[in-house]
């Protein structure tokens, strides 16, 4: 826990927003994994600041530079040490916040567990941490590779903008700046944030993602429930407030004759005929999509004086004029993806040994 | 993970439904807490089946039997085991599904992961798990005593039975048997129950909990926020299907500048005048009441022929006369507070370590 | 950590010596491993307490009840959960220790550590909570034999009384009550055991150990190098003062030519000619014998008067008139093996996940 | 386990010996610690190569890049990510050994296990890595200053040289380049170090430790005994093969009647007399001076031509010429002193949540 997500696979990532670097350390990775580092790092380029008008103009490359556990292109079974340099550091913009207490932000909170804080951009709870979540994700992806799983996530919500789940093409979302899998649906979202922003506003939305190619038999039963990890995962990306899956709160109310997932046997192979459940029954897959929702509150963030308190206690107000997103959710879909792939690497090498005689589908 | 919850204190169960019994290992509890078996029990025997038209007829007494750690009514700081025993087996109501994959249940998905599994009730996937984290729950519970924590959850959704927030009166819960705050709308879950029931059918709902007490600073800030932490514990109970905290999935929606948490300072101590963050900023509890709902999903089993196949793939009916709950959400409240009551009681635990000066409100 | 042992497969312990039971669980048993109740019994009753002249008289039939995770005879990658009954509590026999510190037992530090203990026969500290580690032990050698590993455990010295490396029958270890592999100097063991308990005094000792027939590749090369888990194991049962593998301590000083161990290939498979390395080479199994020694002390209490303080500080006087063993070495052969079963059996499952291609071995 | 040390303060460490950088993450460091990093520098410095005739030639500075966790000098709480680059990289010294298994090395264990390997220098398996566990101890070691614990590790054998208990000076270790507390003895070790180098071989040894200041009540008394987390700790060290703790092997041969610790009050504070036990009684700091000690072979490359076979099985001959220390005692001492450190420092934090009301002496 605290900086280190997973069981066998983990990612213990390090780093504060406007520190030398932010990096980490992806261990329990298999030996034998092919690594193109081109993918990878066209992959972290998708969270990367300053792609578009959606996104905060801090203007940093996001190099990853990896250290160790990959050797002629091979991983090495050892721990993937990498860091990523803070370039574009403005510090200059953050000492307005130095004893500032920001609404809905973490400085009083960072303050009152240790006592002290990197106030610079946040520090520790500054977004760009992520960036180190993404490098995990695309490693843990190309080793998904080998089992044929694929990881789509994509924004359904900005807003009062939603997505209706019929009408979407999954092989269009990067065409638009919002990550939406519907052209129409992407315009008006992308209005609703340059609305937002044009109020020195913010808005919230929701991000869905759908996996094809987990076998049946993946998931860790009691606390370790596929969805449990799944939710806990995407519950640690920064602004998340929400997490559901398979119909989730819809299910509150429903009555269980509604949804049910029949079976049926085809060809030899027991599948369902319904996926209310998410692909997951009893904390396991059941080789059904995995569908699950991720809600994102506003950034706290406004381009607008915010009356507030500094850490003696006293009223002050704050001028924001740093650089920051009106709506996190088109960043925030690559994270989902990267999250998502380190839990699913993590629960099929756990499936390896959950019987003696190991099951064909997950060698 | 697997099957224990937990960092610092953490619970271990083991258990199948119809096995000699099941039981826990709660490690990590610290020395010199008074144990009061008497409100251990009452506090289990929320959880117990058989209390009333809401749940099974499965009639166990789910007597605790606490093998170690308490010593002369007082904790010693070494783990406490403990079991239940199971003593009302009907195993032979489920010879019927020994070869069978009910729809939405766990019987297809363990065998895929463990290549066979216990039939009985469900085995390892049974809800009669969950007694054996309420036991776990109920010792935290009288630990978080020494801090003035309280966790109250309550049913909030039966159905399309909603309760408003601003109608409750969490003081009587327990006066009703589906656990709501409000009587009135008590009474309407009530009947939305009997009526799933009356039709051999089952129903879904949401549990709200609310937890006051907790200081400003408990939580990990990067993958064990406090809220990823809840989340997976929630996630992880029998049948979750979603969790939110705060506004939750409403912040989706939102403004950024209509969702923000002024701060205050009263008699020289933060304070907001807004909760929409549900008392957690960055991962880390900020003071305020702590605030998240959990979905679930009707049960799967219904009082109804239904069509399936057999583990060879074969087309078969079940006619299922066992013993199982219309609506599983009242019977879900004590373990939503006891979940609650160990992920919070690790998390103060774990505070004591995050500074090298001891913040006073953690002693 | 504290009381759970191993990373994938896991054994947490609880109880104290005259509590009502102690007990464990086991997690991470793959599902399939046939069970033999009756072998399993058998291995813990050669921890028993009673069985010859060597060991205390206190009377338990450690009668094991697993209560989860085996099914019609057969593991099902559930918890196994297990108790054994404490029944012959003479509590009386240690109302004179309630208030008093005796030497080099653990009666102060448990008190400065957890500010109270269970006083009655050691508590926690009790060897008898290795009978719990017996039984994860036993379990874990019924999973081994499907990788053909075996362990054999022995004493190797008893006071003055060393046994020579050339002289060792294994299949004679338990025809002698002190459990040596060669019968002339069994008889001197048991004759240095004696004289020790007419003295009312104890002896210490050393158990080796030698595992045949795991294979090249286990083990985890930094922090959890294969001998320094089995190390951590050893050196937390009670009374071990220390361990070595391989030539041990007499590599300090040694020359290196002297204790190379040369390569050699014989029909296609990697040996070596020599095995100084004691089968582990950079913490991982190079296929031949893995070999360690454990080092006990004698035990603290001895049928003699002892001067000490009680809890105040004064200055007291101890009459012992318990039930203790002069020398723990020979009870200690089954713990460490049964310590050792699980740190392999763990280590060997950790190895299905080393690389993208399972190792054909490891399956 | 793998490349993580601890438990509440864990250390995870990356990098192979030719890639571009060695480095770790050190978690759970408490916020406010204050960091000289002069100081770290020095004692880092303390293992790195080529610092007198004892060691290797390869000339690195070793120089600390702290990235994070550290602000203003002060811990902030968050993990401190640091890297020291590879420069001295002669990856053509190697190019020999790239299909060669060298006998008592890694190579192929390594292979066996993961299926290829950073043939380079031994990869990760080069003792290079242990310099990443030296910022940690040396991250450590000022921590523990709130404490006052103070670490000496120090040689005590080299070869046939031994030192006897009662002729040591700690203050002089760092006076001889074999880091021995005895000058006269210092020499004598110098000299065989030197024999064994004229000899084109290499000579085995043992480090000392002495810990002081460490309060009564540390430790976790089954699994996770002071002396056990200590001596995996000490057994995870390159070269290392055995570990004991207070009289150690020599209470094998010992009657319980010569080696009992007595207590006694001084000012009203429990002591002990004698210190048999090494200042850890049933797995718990007594509060006596904490003695153990660590057994290293002999490395394992020797300056001399070696038989031995290839990846294929084919015999060859080795014709050594790279940098290689011919003993490596004196550097295992800072390495010893850090590892000790951090399990130090990660106890006294676990203690803090060991009883409810918080001991006086952890805070």
């Amino acid at each position: 826990m605290r900086n280190t997500l997973g069981n066998i696979l983990t990612l213990t990532t390090f780093g504060e927003s406007h520190g030398p670097a932010i990096g980490g350390v992806l261990d329990g990775m298999p030996a034998g994994v092919k690594i193109d580092m081109d993918e990878l790092q066209r992959f972290v380029d998708r969270r990367r600041p300053g792609q578009s008008a959606m996104t905060t103009a801090r203007s940093e490359d996001d190099r990853v530079e990896i250290l160790s556990g990959v050797f002629e292109g091979v991983t090495l079974g050892t721990p993937i040490g990498f860091i990523i340099r803070n370039k574009d550091h403005h510090s200059a913009d953050y000492s307005e916040i130095k004893d500032c207490y920001r609404p809905s932000h973490a400085d009083y909170t960072y303050d009152a567990k240790y006592g002290l804080r990197d106030y610079r951009g946040g520090g520790r709870s500054s977004a760009r941490e992520t960036a180190a979540r993404v490098v995990g994700g695309a490693l843990a992806l190309q080793a998904l590779k080998h089992w044929g799983v694929e990881i789509t996530a994509y924004t359904s919500q900005i807003g009062t903008v939603e997505l209706a789940d019929n009408s979407i093409n999954l092989s269009i979302i990067d065409n638009n700046d919002v990550r939406c899998p519907n052209e129409e649906v992407a315009r008006l979202m992308h209005d609703e944030v340059l609305k937002a922003r044009a109020d020195g506003d913010s808005v919230g939305g929701t991000v869905s993602c759908v996996i094809t190619g987990v076998p049946a038999g993946v998931g860790e039963p009691v606390f370790g429930k596929l969805h449990a990890q799944l939710g806990a995962a995407m519950l640690g990306i920064n602004a998340a407030k929400g997490f559901d899956y398979g119909d989730g709160f819809a299910f509150a109310s429903a009555r269980g004759s509604e949804v049910m997932d029949r079976f049926a046997c085809t060809d030899g192979k027991v599948t369902t005929l319904d996926n209310h459940s998410g692909g997951i029954q009893g904390g396991i897959s059941n080789g059904a999509p995995i569908t699950f929702r991720v809600a994102f509150k506003p950034v706290a963030t406004l381009m607008r004086d915010i009356d507030t308190i500094d850490r003696n206690g006293n009223a002050m107000t704050l001028h924001p004029r740093g650089r920051h997103d009106p709506c996190v959710v088109p960043r925030a879909v690559p994270i989902v993806e990267a999250m998502t792939a380190m839990v699913l690497l993590d629960n099929i090498l756990m499936n390896r040994v959950s019987s003696i005689g190991l099951s064909t589908d997950l060698k």
